[in-house]
């Protein structure tokens, strides 16, 4: 068996050592291929999936902002019914004032809920480029050049996690700088 | 130069076509299992990114929803200080009273901008488990053995894209089933 004993020789030979060798690392790097091909797929689909739901997280968060505020609203404009009902025919204007002034803080508080803020900057309070919009100048005494010297119309700010964010700012007066 | 001889032997023998065809078949699952991996990294990676870009996002949009709603009833509350300021000290309760009612449907409309819709059911409407709230049974000429005789507190819905959310049911007085 001559041939028998050249394969035998062959199996102990260094040459058969480097193919078996050389064969387990092609299995070993099938496997890392294959491995790290279906990591890469699995990861893929992991952040399609993800994308979808972002999405539609955020329309909801939207929807959850929105109806947040809304339902504090809607309560402080409960009060808007129980005052109509409960003024009687004899209220004086003033009384029914009153009323008023008390709705508008009840609706000032339902928006503080939520972070939001009035700004009233008070005379000879600093202008504030953003948060102030000057709408007239007019000099007052005791108002430094350039300061408030009234607010036309109130602003709002909407404080948050991520920090503060004007959402209309106020209208004031200012003193005319010198 | 035996050594040499065997050498040049073995280069071409078939046992070396099979240690080139296995060392060609490493060098390319080499690189397979490279480019694998670097898909992975990166699917991973980007994966990492968007989550936290979505995070944000849906906060801002969270911030966005409650802030759209929240400047339109800042822009009704401005009637409040207009019909505050306009009101003279003659004016009438009944005056200032249809003021108010005035400033009530505005922060209605305000909140109508945003799919936020008033429900008040109309005596005999059938009465809707979730849309309305029975507070209280009463009999009424006119009015069918479980249907609504009367609203005692409106109620909201939020109509959106995605179809209509209740955000407070209707507070009724239904009549008695038979």
């Amino acid at each position: 068996m001559q041939h028998g004993q050249d394969s035998e020789d062959f199996r102990q030979s260094p040459v058969h050592d480097d193919i078996t060798a050389l064969q387990a690392r092609v299995d070993q790097l099938q496997l890392e291929a294959e491995t790290a091909n279906s990591r890469a797929v699995r990861a893929l689909a992991d952040f399609q999936n993800y994308q979808r739901r972002a999405t539609l997280n955020e329309q909801a968060a939207r929807v959850s902002g929105a109806s947040s505020v809304a339902m504090s609203v809607i309560q402080a404009l409960d009060t808007f019914d129980i005052a109509l009902r409960a003024t009687d025919a004899n209220a004086s204007a003033e009384q029914v004032l009153r009323g008023v002034r008390v709705i508008q803080e009840e609706l000032l508080r339902a928006l503080e809920k939520h972070g939001v803020v009035q700004i009233t900057p008070m005379p000879n309070d600093e202008f504030l480029p953003g948060v102030h919009e000057a709408v007239m100048q007019q000099a007052r005494e005791g108002v430094s050049p350039g300061h408030i010297v009234d607010t036309f119309q109130p602003g709002f700010i909407l404080r948050g996690a991520e920090g503060e964010r004007v959402l209309r700012a106020a209208k004031v007066i200012v003193a005319p700088k010198e």
